[in-house]
């Protein structure tokens, strides 16, 4: 830990654990994180029956689509936290991370949410000292673009 | 089943069963509906251990409150589809409901999502004949309003 | 200038001046402002030939409508900005006031923009230390909803 | 006129004009048409006094960056709607046209808007037989991002 490209590793490694595995909802939606840099990040997860909004055509609810493009913006909303906070204590950090949250988020639904997985990208539009903007995409297995979306993030 | 006032109510009814039973996801947010009329329409659910999303301070996932609201809307949405498709034929109003679907929602995060139980409201801002817009507000057990809401919805 | 009540009426008035003869483009709108106080504000513009958008329909061009609507909840967050800096001095509150803007804001056109007048209102969802959130609406003169919206500020 | 081609070039040779000269507010705005085609469509305007928002740092007004988003989205939703409409006769094409609306838009505000002149960009992310949504993006004379986008239009 001597160095700040190790501490970044190390703390974003942490930050994907804490994502997926103690956040209560993150579990219910089955969201994996795939990569994760300083300008962008991708998460994944599966097409499950709960998932689903219309029974009749097995296509996603949209509170699926809406929450899933929520948590992986929000996620590089943090990522480009964590990274402008190397210098300060754990503490700090930490504190940081808890009080981020969305502002306000819109979606765009653009074709119907079929697929056996999905992939979702956010990339960071404004990474400002109180409020960063970040736009979101999500493909199906097909590579067909379902939803894309925009967040605000409040990070101060 | 002779006048429009009865086929509304039973249809009404009909839907209601079908958003609370038959949408997976809705079963998952434990969505209920309070009342539903011509002008509005509000949900209920209760706060839940897997509805979380930050475990340290309790409070709901935003992906619940927008998928919620997007339910909420959505929901106010089909019941001013019904209104107008009551001479239709039943095959003609199933088929209307099923090509339902929201285009775009934007949510506002006011306070954070503390409470027991949540109920949301939506009222109809836009009834076209293609597009229909509702709004949406969340208050908690306490009154205090959580978060705010615009859906868009094609209902041709 | 003894009190604080009077400090607010006086502030204020020198805010909706401002506003109404220093903001170029306000001028080029025709924006005043018709009622002010903490908790919501209205402004009014008159209909004329070159806020068009639709010269065979003559209804307002939808960004005349953007424009107004973002003012309005601009104006509103303002209000409530200089409600809660009072106790400061001058400077500080200048200086908050000229850092004042918008982060996002959503506009939903529900009908045409026919007219001789529109009156827009804006009253504030979140007057936080960071972000204040407001909703618009403008009405035309015959009291029709023409569109509603949403506006984020960056406030601190 | 003898084939689609030519057809398409002239009528979008014929919405150019008409964009840049007879809609009032666009002339208000000062805004020209940079490039067309099928996927993607640019606009520009020059910097100008009466198109400022904050006076003492001469930035643009949001409202002056939300017109000229949505006029920008709404131009690359017709274009869309042009080519789908090559077949039908010259009168449905100009009633398709002149209904075309925009249903509601987000901005982002995401840097001050500085500079002597800015181009703005807008792509189709969904091209319905009902609604189209589109992306936009407004860089200044430094190729900075000062806004990004997202508009849904009524194009049927």
């Amino acid at each position: 830990m001597t160095d700040k490209k190790l501490d970044f590793d190390w703390l974003s490694r942490e930050l994907c654990k804490m994502y997926e595995e103690k956040i209560p909802f993150n579990t219910v939606l089955g969201l994996k994180i795939e990569s994760i840099n300083t300008e962008s990040v991708s998460t994944k997860f599966q097409m499950r029956k709960k998932l689903v909004g219309n029974f009749m055509q097995k296509i996603l609810h949209g509170g699926v689509i809406s929450s899933v493009l929520d948590a992986t913006g929000g996620l590089m909303a943090s990522i480009s936290l964590l990274q402008k906070a190397l210098n300060q204590p754990m503490e700090q950090i930490e504190k940081n991370l808890t009080r981020l949250g969305t502002i306000d988020l819109r979606v765009d639904y653009l074709r119907p949410g079929q697929g056996s997985y999905f992939i979702s990208t956010a990339s960071i539009m404004r990474a400002g000292k109180k409020v960063s903007v970040t736009r979101m995409e999500m493909h199906n297995d097909q590579g067909l673009l379902i939803a894309v979306g925009t967040g605000t993030y409040i990070v101060g």
